[in-house]
């Protein structure tokens, strides 16, 4: 079985999410935006995807496409490693580049040995735990402007089924200054309004101080919450020595930073983080995440994964040193369970008690609308 | 797909090996003996092999088979570890135990989807270079009773098309006191025969004092060794800590001690070796040295995997920071390339180059002589 052809294309569609000058997605007015989608080609036949996920598109067609060309699909590991070499210098080869590669890689075999990814690991699980991970907070009437509308909103994904949240809070340029008090307010009011039983999780701005990053995890002991996530530049390994080592507090991380597993090593060896932190679509693919997921393992540590990506899914199904699917991000005014127009379903459908089933479909498992692709290819 | 049976019994055959009472084999007169095998069948019909490895039957019969009644083969992961939970209270349930479950859950998986193993991995090399494992020293006329009956040995196999070479030397009770003037006599005679261009690696008696093993490696140092290997007592990994940080030869370590990946990374983090160690035999299978494998290229460092065993290939195939298959036991009397009366072909072809093929067919990948086994059950 050989690759014959790989190529990386935009599609159109109509976006009603924006990003702030930082990053963020906030919900906005309808606009034209385009979708990167990766395919890659066997001489069998069988095709493999990989959609969205801020891929570099001229990279892997300039790059990557040509290398796969000839290439036994199942020799992943060759393929990763030579690729992984040649991002020192290319420089717009990232991690999430890499990841698009990974993930149609592992389509193509999922489908040609009829398999969900989860399963060619080695499934651990067929269903997980989500957690609500809420929006970077807002200005919008009605949005997450306030922390009671974090309060009243987390109480309708309580009712919805979830069994664990997460509040991204405040950050500029949405608003000129981060504050630690009006964070702790918003998860003062969220654990004042579900209850001492469910998970709460910080992810709040992630500049701050040592002195700010330390006052947000002493006040989140009080309140119970499972973890902190990035308060503070994550370049500064030295800053998240200091902060764990100072509070009780779970510190979950590295996310942000790059450096793969051999990162996450030293700030395991460091004891900078309680949990350890890694995502498929920010760190190279699921063949990048397996191998943090064991290091992590060896250590006697969990790793909770970053994102509501496909990718996550498969690795939560396949390694038992885990416990939630991030699902989201959601928004009162944004209708998470509709698929987007490329999708004819959601690949994360949750059930009323909080549970998301791990794809079964051979392959990675998105149900892609392959009319909608086709018919808005750019 | 479901797991129906599954049963481990025994074979009898004609073996021409002795074990001394240490435990190390040696060519020796023809005797009664008895084979294990660990036999899964799926309600498919599909159906998993593990064979020899020192497997506990009953355990297996006991303990694991009533466990995996009922399961998908392909939920590896949750079986190996609630499998794994298991061992703490069943004494005799080893890693050796587990890795014949784990390689019979493999073979089925593999048979099922239709690929080898190293392939469901994510492949990396279809071939790998082995080492000549030369058995551990003996009192046989044309066997290894010499410094010089190891040189002559060696030249016989780089002639075979070895690239490098291991010595096991001498150990009680063949004789009476090990001796590293001996040891180093044998390997200077052999790096005379074969040249500088060999790699060469030691693997000597297992409980030196530091003071010898020191010497050992100092020697070896000057004889440009590739590395030296359990010299000492693996349970005080301060004394490989100390070896480690005195001398420039690689040490290549921890081979028995226990602790699967967590032990490792203790090893690790405290620089007791150079070299990792991890073998699918004495270590859980290929989904345990998976993650040890893992574990080591997260930190930079190799795993060589211990013994010939067919397991280690699959792994050697799916992964980049690994140099050598070690191939044998082997000895001047003993043929090596004749399979065994229960294989219909060796699972270890080598060309004249020193390379071995990762096994190609579906699963495990082991031609298992199905007549002669089922004739031969006991």
């Amino acid at each position: 079985m050989k690759i014959i052809k790989a190529e990386a294309r935009n599609i159109h569609f109509i976006s009603r999410m924006v990003r702030d000058s930082e990053g963020h997605s906030h919900p906005g007015a309808p606009h034209d935006a385009q979708l990167p989608i990766f395919t890659i080609t066997c001489d069998d036949g069988t095709v493999g995807y990989a959609i969205g996920g801020r891929m570099d598109v001229p990279v892997l067609n300039s790059v990557v496409a040509p290398a796969l060309i000839g290439e036994d699909p199942f020799m992943r590991e060759r393929i990763w490693q030579r690729m992984r070499t040649w991002q020192r210098l290319h420089p717009t080869f990232n991690d999430r580049t890499l990841n698009a590669m990974d993930l149609a890689l592992w389509d193509i075999c999922g489908k040609a040995s009829g398999l969900p990814v989860y399963k060619m690991l080695g499934g651990y699980r067929d269903k997980v735990s989500a957690y609500g991970s809420i929006m970077v907070g807002d200005t919008i009437e009605g949005g997450l402007n306030t922390p009671r509308a974090y309060a009243d909103f987390a109480l309708k994904l309580v009712e919805r089924g979830y069994k664990a949240i997460k509040l991204h809070t405040w950050m500029p340029p949405l608003i000129p200054e981060p504050s630690v008090k009006l964070d702790i307010e918003a998860c003062h009011l969220v654990r004042e309004a579900v209850g001492p039983d469910i998970g709460l999780i910080l992810d709040p701005y992630h500049d701050y101080s040592r002195q700010e990053a330390y006052y947000l995890a002493k006040e989140l002991e009080k309140l119970d919450f499972l973890w902190l996530e990035e308060p503070m530049d994550e370049n500064s390994m030295l800053s998240y020595q200091w902060l764990q080592a100072k509070t009780s507090l779970a510190i979950c991380g590295p996310e942000t930073a790059g450096g793969k597993a051999q990162n996450r090593a030293a700030w395991i060896v460091n004891n900078a983080a309680d949990l350890g932190r890694a995502g498929t679509e920010t760190m190279g693919g699921i063949t990048a995440v397996m191998k943090i997921a064991h290091l992590y393992e060896s250590f006697g540590m969990s790793v909770e994964l970053h994102g509501g990506i496909i990718g996550n899914l498969h690795v939560l199904g396949a390694i038992s040193n885990t416990k939630y699917y991030e699902r989201g991000m959601l928004h009162p005014l944004i209708d998470y369970e509709t698929p987007q127009p490329w999708f004819n379903s959601i690949y994360d459908p949750m059930d009323e008690h909080g549970m998301v089933t791990i794809p079964q479909s051979p392959g990675i498992g998105w149900d892609l609308n392959m009319e909608y692709i086709q018919a808005n290819l750019l």
